[in-house]
């Protein structure tokens, strides 16, 4: 059985994101969705909230699940006994960063792969920092992320987070 | 009568902004020089400072005007009646950054276009950030900014900021 | 009245090229589809094929015309009194060379502004290279360009071209 | 069983494009390194024998075959019941490019993923252009390619080719 | 006598910065390795760790020395009568930055000329931030910093900073 | 003394290569402009001419000289006991190619050693490819190659090249 894992800080799930993991379960048979903790970037949503927005927008996808990681990504993929790690591109800023990373991976831990692959294009200008920034400004995110998470931004920024 | 955005933090405005704003008069009818409130990157200059330095540097420019916004651009946009939102473009760093950007917008509000300008050739290193920098190891920035920006900086700098 | 012109080699003309026209119609008073002879790239089309493609393309849209050139493209432009050249920016690779030809253009002429606009997103993968290439090779391309377009690349390719 | 496409020109095989059938072959059931005939290219090594330098390279590799297509990549993948399109991106330039290849594939097929593998990164800067320049001049290819394609080129060029 | 200067944060130094300090000894009599202080950056490392990391790493290196500066560098370049400033480019995203740079330095200085060197290719991934993020999380980085380094991190990590 | 190479096609010399050449000659003893061969790029001028203009241009410039070689660039380096060869970097889509073969020149050569130099920003958009498509358009080119250049240009597309 070959797992897959997709990382990320997921703060939070966007559409993108889930599009990425059905075609990653597509093409493997499990699909673990890792929510770093991240803390140095100062997320809107804890760990906490952002595993259970993944969680619920996530539950009707078979053979997928969550989980959260605060060690090395290949620590972890090892520990979940994958064979590659997931990444989402949609533009070449994000390639260069996700080469220089998935290198390191490599040298760190050879055994595990990294595989890319291309959100729908309509998606390809969503992006966590985008959506929260439209969210605070009082902007529709509706077709932009599950509506478990467009509930969740509307009560960060309604406490005027 | 087409009325154009020119949207950026303008923190402080540099030559490179004001060469893309007269091309953008070139082509429009009335420029919008909008000052985005932008809090979250901690400006140097206040956005009553940094407007009223755009105003300052435009006064000789006819059918061009300054304002600032805190909501999103697109309505900011709409409430002003304008057909497009101009951005300066100088290198691919950006092109990626205001891509992203430019279809979000079209996706909040299809009918305000972006069009992308190129500021004079000599200005492509031109940035806020390099301008900053410059200034407060203490740089000579008389090419680089407007006479009034150049001396607030001054002023600021001076202050020990 | 604002003219801007709008040159390629429309070898052939795509969806993605009409998307851009017509949003340059919304932000001038007349386009001019200039179709480049550019011999040297031994184009599919003669350039006579080219312009009535593009002619048959844009009939229905007010305020736009097609012609060819084969002379400096600011001096096609300065001939029709044109105040900017469109072009469509598609991704970073269209970007630095689009960038080069617009700064050389203004060296040759400095009252020629280049504006750059976005095709619709769902296009962004579309080149007439590609066209030609799955029009070649029997694939159907109906989605990506105007019919007229279609049955000509048919019978291109049905003479074994 | 999941199948997965690894299209090239293959023109010819080097130690990246080996590299990446291996990596891909931990991650699938079955690899067909797919020869695209692409005579519009003007390829040194026809595609028979491309086809067979590639069979002589692999037939150690358990799971992974070799086959010509002159068809849609897509439909030469449906054919072969693939579910998925490997390639190997080395740098930002290869990315583009692929990244609008995929875009088109998915339009034509959506069945068909694609997924974008790393070569080894001493392999980052091998292509088969390079390599070929090298042999005509008579550098050595030793390190480069696998030992049935330097006899290849080395007969090639000794030819006068 | 011909003397360069590399400078940078080294926050800490790298297998990779000490790379290109050994290739750019070869091309010049003197490479001053310059310490910018930086404090704007949040570095992990103190001005003076970061100084005297650098000093023990090179000390085996004829004609390299170690210095500190807090303002332009073209005025310390000056200052140390060099004629160079040499960087290190491992990417597209370093290469425009490093670009914008260059241009503002040669229009601060039209002396001090900047050029550009690639580290071994091996290194190309590395980077101080992504180090500090592996030492953060516990991964062993013998293989990309000196032993001094490895000892520093090992230090600042265990203090729980 | 330490001998660097300036390698390229230069069909023809720009003002942009000139300006490379005097930034060279500044950090070494002697530069070594060297014409490549290249026959399957179908060059406007043969190799004689090329050459011919080149030592026309750069003969008020001590320590410079011109040569031309048709072996692998590494050979032709250490032939001239060079330490370095010179590239002249104006864009991402330069970096990129440059990148790749300045890492296979030190595969097949480590002693040779590659730098990268930035011309003029003004002239960050010329390219022998530009220079000739607008001599061949009847355009001005006088701002932009040495005047042997221009008046050669002139005589090759008077003759109906």
């Amino acid at each position: 059985m070959r797992t897959v894992i997709y990382p990320g800080s997921f703060d939070p799930l966007t559409n993108g994101h889930l599009d990425v993991i059905q075609r990653a379960a597509k093409l493997s048979d499990q699909v673990v969705v890792a929510v770093a903790t991240n803390e140095s970037k100062k997320p809107l949503f804890t760990v906490e909230e952002r595993l259970e927005l993944v969680r619920t927008a996530i539950k009707h996808l078979p053979h997928v699940e969550a989980d959260s990681f605060d060690n090395l990504l290949v620590d972890f993929a090892a520990k979940r006994s994958a064979v590659a790690v997931v990444r989402g591109l949609r533009a070449v800023s994000d390639f260069e960063f996700e080469f220089q990373l998935a290198l390191m991976n490599r040298k760190l831990n050879e055994n595990i792969e990294t595989i890319f692959m291309m959100p729908k294009d309509t998606y390809t200008f969503l992006s966590s920092r985008i959506i929260k920034e439209i969210a605070r400004l009082g902007g529709d995110v509706t077709e932009f992320v599950p509506d478990n998470v467009r509930l969740a931004l509307a009560r960060k920024f309604a406490k005027g987070n």
